[in-house]
């Protein structure tokens, strides 16, 4: 282990690249924009892949594939939605390379494709293209269908795992006969999400709608799960959006009712995607690294032996031995690091900026006492403890630390959230103490982006919890029945 | 159900297609040479990555993410490499659409990239460009990593599963100390392929080193299996390959010995895709449909109603609640087929042709008689049985139906692997009956070459079972000391 990190006080931004460089995250590649998930990032990846996964299956949606590459033809056919996507598209326009003689490598300027390829960003144009072909009779609907995959979107600034230009994510698309239909499932997949955010990431978010700005591109609606982050600074976790029949009307997509009549179909599509790792380091982690909640952690408890020489580490890992099978027959991932290579405060630091939630010691001195030293990443407290019983204590405490974990994030979001009613008092709020700021808005989406230029904070949405309530907008004066949520946002 | 496949007999390669599509596995897509896998062909698809993922990882390997572009001079870094992946490159030159003003898209000319990207074929130059920065001395190796992508090889002639631009896979990507871990670590995977196929896929295979001529472009070594279709043409089924220190030269990747020696890395890759679809498809379906192997079946077992009216349904329900309660405590998927759309005759022919294992249906008689009927899809057999212990009976069966599979397959290799001791025969058996031919070879690229040309066989591989047995080469008359395995490829 090099040195520490940058302390988040002193510089938030450099405190995150630090700690994802740090703790094995990810990493820049060769590639403008494009990241490396390293192997213990994406184990954290792919737990929260399995979850969500089985939450699908369980709400009647199955996986399937549709291509990478779309036709831009299929672009246009939804007016709004190409205004959305052009500006960050990957094109592939030609199919082969060549040698040009002198032993370079070159585009064959032969092999030029007739319409050019969109990488795609998202897959509604392709996926309802299919659809066409999959839905004749009301007997066909509702189709349920999600995707893992990768997708692209040309950004010009990134950063690793919150804004690259390629990411991995799931889209589920949906096709139903009804738009009540559809506005369920809408509803329910932004419900798994909440799910999702609060009882695996420990981060409470606020779900809510975009205000028509702030709308996926080809989408009647957009609803959204908001987190807030330890800089005050708000991040979209998931989106579920409401697309109406505007795919199904771009791409002719209808059905035979009940009735015998031919209508356009609803859709829905929603996504999460690799953002949730940034989102995951930036609510929960320290100055020491990585704060991993015990449901996410691809390791939740190492144990790390404390020996003079080698007999002592027989003696020490024959104990070892049977705590592990202990806690794996509770299902707890446990790493035993018995490497000589390194002294154990080395480890101790390694497995605190990994975030690893437990971390159980044992030396000569405990094996004669029969204790063993437990140590959270969490609170950074430790104890001693009797060796007895261990594999219970530690299944006690991974639910003790995914609660507490849970409650700072929830506290703190509490003592960052504030209601104001003047445009002063907002700017102020916002350079002085960041956070969720609720205040009146006059619903136009002129006034919206005029805050937008003007203090750089958005509408991160309109609570679905929202109370009515009267008031005027802060920036306009005008009526207002309700307050949205304002942020500075990821 | 619309009606039934063309037979094998009759069109063997038109029997496929018709399969693939009634069986709901995959359809072309819009975008040229592309597929869409559908939700139930994907659900095979998850299996099989299950599976082996757990192999890998127990293996000792962890996933990662690379990007899914190259940047186009990295290709050039390795030639053999360059050569053999360049003429079927999907390139992207540009980064954004815009408008022309007239309502059309259009590609942006001012966003054109300084230096092309390759859409990837295999990520063998990206990562070992990567791990230049994660290896500097003999402690940061092995390291032994996995990834499950998509990638893109520009194919004109596509057929789905087999043969398409982009598909699914994965890719292994090892770097170790010496050449000896190296060969251990491509043999290792070379098994853990074999073992999948013989033991889950039920399709015996062929374990052998390809010849110069086939070997992947890059390796010094490509090892394969070779799996033998119904039509008597070879599939490949899995590579792994050592690639000795030419990607660690290309890329400069060295590393400090415990001598304190820098040296150049050693190097593997192994992958497997989603042709194994393919394969599974065409080893063990027949004219009815598709057959599946117990333990990639997403369906094991299906349950059909056959009643008169809503009140018997409900009786017959009612037992069958049990018998899938005590299918699912035993880990057996099942799926209770209730819908009153369609007749128990539709049904039956639509898990015929979806391979599902076994069937049960349960009539007002077998009510009575406390009976059922019980239908096994390898077979094409069924008889009545008491309902008490059902389940055993069902476990029992899915374990013979997946040695029974197996059996059929490798008796049929047996069937159709002959030795030949002349070209004129060799011809003759490769026309009259096809199937893997096993004849002496010269050792040269140029009678290979030839043999290829004059009758479109391959050398498939040089068995690493192989006994020594002298002889003289069939094309050339030269001296040979092993036969060497021949047949038609997809």
């Amino acid at each position: 282990m090099s040195k520490g990190l940058t302390s988040r006080s002193e510089d938030y931004s450099q405190w995150y690249n630090e700690l994802v460089a740090k703790a094995d995250l990810a990493e820049h590649s060769a590639v403008r924009g494009c990241m490396v998930i390293k192997p213990y990032g994406y184990s954290i990846w792919e737990k929260m892949q399995a979850i969500l996964d089985q939450k699908f299956k369980d709400t009647g949606h199955s996986n399937a594939y549709f291509p990478l590459f779309i036709p831009k033809s299929f672009f246009s056919k939804e007016a709004s939605h190409v205004d959305g996507f052009a500006t960050e598209c990957a094109v592939v326009t030609h199919y082969r390379l060549k040698n040009d003689g002198t032993g370079n490598i070159i585009v064959d300027e032969e092999a030029k494709l007739e319409e050019e390829l969109i990488v795609r960003p998202t897959s509604e144009t392709i996926i309802w293209n299919t659809y066409k072909g999959w839905i004749e009779s009301y007997r066909d609907l509702p189709i349920l269908v999600n995707q893992w995959a990768n997708v692209v979107r040309w950004e010009m600034r990134t950063r690793l795992f919150l804004r690259t230009a390629e990411f991995l994510w799931q889209e589920g698309h949906t096709a139903h006969a009804t738009a009540e239909e559809a506005i369920e499932e809408t509803e329910r997949m932004l419900e798994v999400y909440a799910d999702f955010a609060e009882n695996y990431l420990a981060l409470p978010v606020v779900r809510g709608k975009k205000t028509a700005n702030e709308r996926f591109a080809g989408a009647l609606d957009t609803y959204c799960i908001e987190a807030l982050m330890q800089d005050g600074k708000a991040l979209q976790a998931g989106t579920s959006h409401f697309l109406g029949q505007n795919f199904a009307k771009a791409f002719d997509v209808k059905f035979t009712s009940k009735e015998g009549k031919q209508e356009y179909v609803w859709a829905t599509s929603w996504g999460v995607s690799t953002r949730l790792m940034g989102a995951l380091i930036m609510a929960h982690s320290d100055d020491q690294g990585l704060v991993l909640p015990p449901k996410l952690a691809p390791i939740q408890v190492v144990i790390v032996p404390i020996n003079r020489g080698d007999e002592e580490l027989q003696k020490i890992t024959a104990v070892v031995d049977g705590i592990i099978k202990d806690l794996k027959t509770k299902g707890i991932s446990v790493k035993y690091d018995d490497r000589d290579t390194q002294r154990p405060g080395f480890k101790f630091a390694e497995y605190e900026m990994k975030g690893v939630p437990l971390r159980l010691a044992l030396g000569g001195r405990d094996l004669e006492n029969k204790t063993i030293e437990i140590a959270r990443r969490d609170t950074r407290t430790k104890e001693t403890v009797a060796i007895e019983n261990i594999a219970d204590k530690v299944e006690q405490l991974l639910e003790e630390i995914q609660a507490n974990i849970y409650q700072k994030a929830v506290q703190f979001r509490a003592e960052n959230t504030v209601k104001v009613d003047s445009y002063d008092e907002f700017k102020q709020i916002l350079d002085d103490k960041p956070g969720f700021v609720l205040a009146h808005w006059d619903g136009t989406p002129e006034t919206e982006q005029k805050i937008k230029e003007e203090t750089k904070a958005t509408i991160r949405c309109i609570p679905l919890a929202n109370e009515l309530e009267e008031g005027v907008c802060i920036y306009s004066g005008k009526p207002s029945t309700q307050r949205v949520l304002f942020a500075r946002a990821y």
